[in-house]
């Protein structure tokens, strides 16, 4: 399917769900959306996460696209794991041939769970999410096969015949970036998170910061979001 | 595998999560697993049930059980859905041909990605449900087929190798009754909710308690909690 028509935009579902963090990726999926789709309601999740910033930014984006907004509350998370990602207190570490420390095991099953949820109370035929395959960065349910998976168990679940599209899943940040500039909404980007410090101007120096500005060089762009350096 | 053993006990796994709802099915469950596995955490869902009532139930039957109990708060549920089962002002309704309006869709794959998320920290290897096919009610999310698809869709999520035991999904109500009489666990029913109505002691006329009861009887047994007739 060509996504790059600007407009008049040809809707070919009347409804969707967009998960929506608030960074780069979840953005972009967004604008994607917003050329398939006439309706888009988006879920974001307060999961007790290190930066509300995240959350500034999905109604920020929402807002910018004109959709809705409902944010849940999943701050039992923080109960069950252990990761650094939901934690203020935790290091974030990487370490070769481990899972990062960011890891939330099953989250991504968690928030299509609940986004399936809420389609069907919306009647909305379709979930995005801006998972990502390429930078993977070792998560498993990043992966197509997950996904799909996914798919196959809400449907039995709620017999229904949603389906969960993943716009990003074979992108690379730079690919990404390109999408965003020929949907003529880079600026769209200066309302996103990524900085894992919760810097605002982004610190530009955390692994998050460097694969964003490493996209957007790769790209030939300008990240309109403000750094500190 | 003979469960119908007594004592001692053969236990077949290290660890386990039983989702314990604090009704019939899933104090019979807990009492199956107890017969298998060395050590069970159990949990239950505050998702603003119109019983505060069950959740109680679900601590005494731990305590029975000598396990431990964790109550997880995933009362966004309330927002989402329209059944009456987590509503105290919508009346219970069972159309022909309809799902009953207690059907909260997905509950069951959203309860099943938070057990296993818990299991993945824990690092149990089993989650057990009563979940039935028998009494299916039209639930789909009861179906033998979502629970191996479920299954499948977590152990890809987390890369694990975690099982959903469903000992109960082939049983009537009489025989999960006899069950329990062979594994000497009668006494537990005394801890149990089963009444829609949210009754203590139970209003005996509720459609929940009248299959309750229909299962007593058929197994020639009597249910050793109070009635108010």
């Amino acid at each position: 399917m060509d996504i790059s028509l600007k407009s008049p935009y040809t809707f070919v579902m009347a409804s969707a769900i967009v998960l929506l963090s608030g960074g780069q990726d979840s953005a972009t999926c967004l604008a994607i959306a917003q050329t398939e789709v006439e309706k888009i309601h988006c879920v974001s999740f307060n999961y007790g996460q290190r930066h509300v910033i995240e959350l500034e930014s999905a109604k920020k984006l929402a807002t910018l696209a004109g959709a809705t907004l409902q944010e849940v509350d999943v701050r039992f998370l923080g109960e069950l794991s252990n990761s650094s990602l939901v934690s203020a207190t935790k290091p974030i570490i990487a370490q070769p041939g481990r899972l990062p420390s960011t890891f939330v095991p099953g989250r991504n099953a968690l928030f299509l769970t609940i986004a399936a949820m809420i389609a069907y109370e919306k009647k909305a035929e379709v979930i995005y999410t801006g998972v990502c395959q390429t930078d993977y960065s070792g998560y498993p349910d990043c992966r197509e096969a997950f996904i799909s998976s996914q798919e196959s168990t809400l449907n039995l679940a709620m017999e229904g015949k949603l389906s969960i599209k993943t716009p990003l899943m074979h992108l690379t940040k730079a690919d990404t970036v390109i999408k965003m500039k020929e949907l003529d909404r880079m600026a769209w980007y200066g309302s996103t998170h990524t900085c894992y410090e919760g810097k605002q101007p982004a610190c530009g120096r955390c692994p998050a910061c460097r694969l964003r500005l490493k996209g957007f060089k790769e790209a030939g762009e300008r990240d309109p979001l403000p750094y500190q350096t």
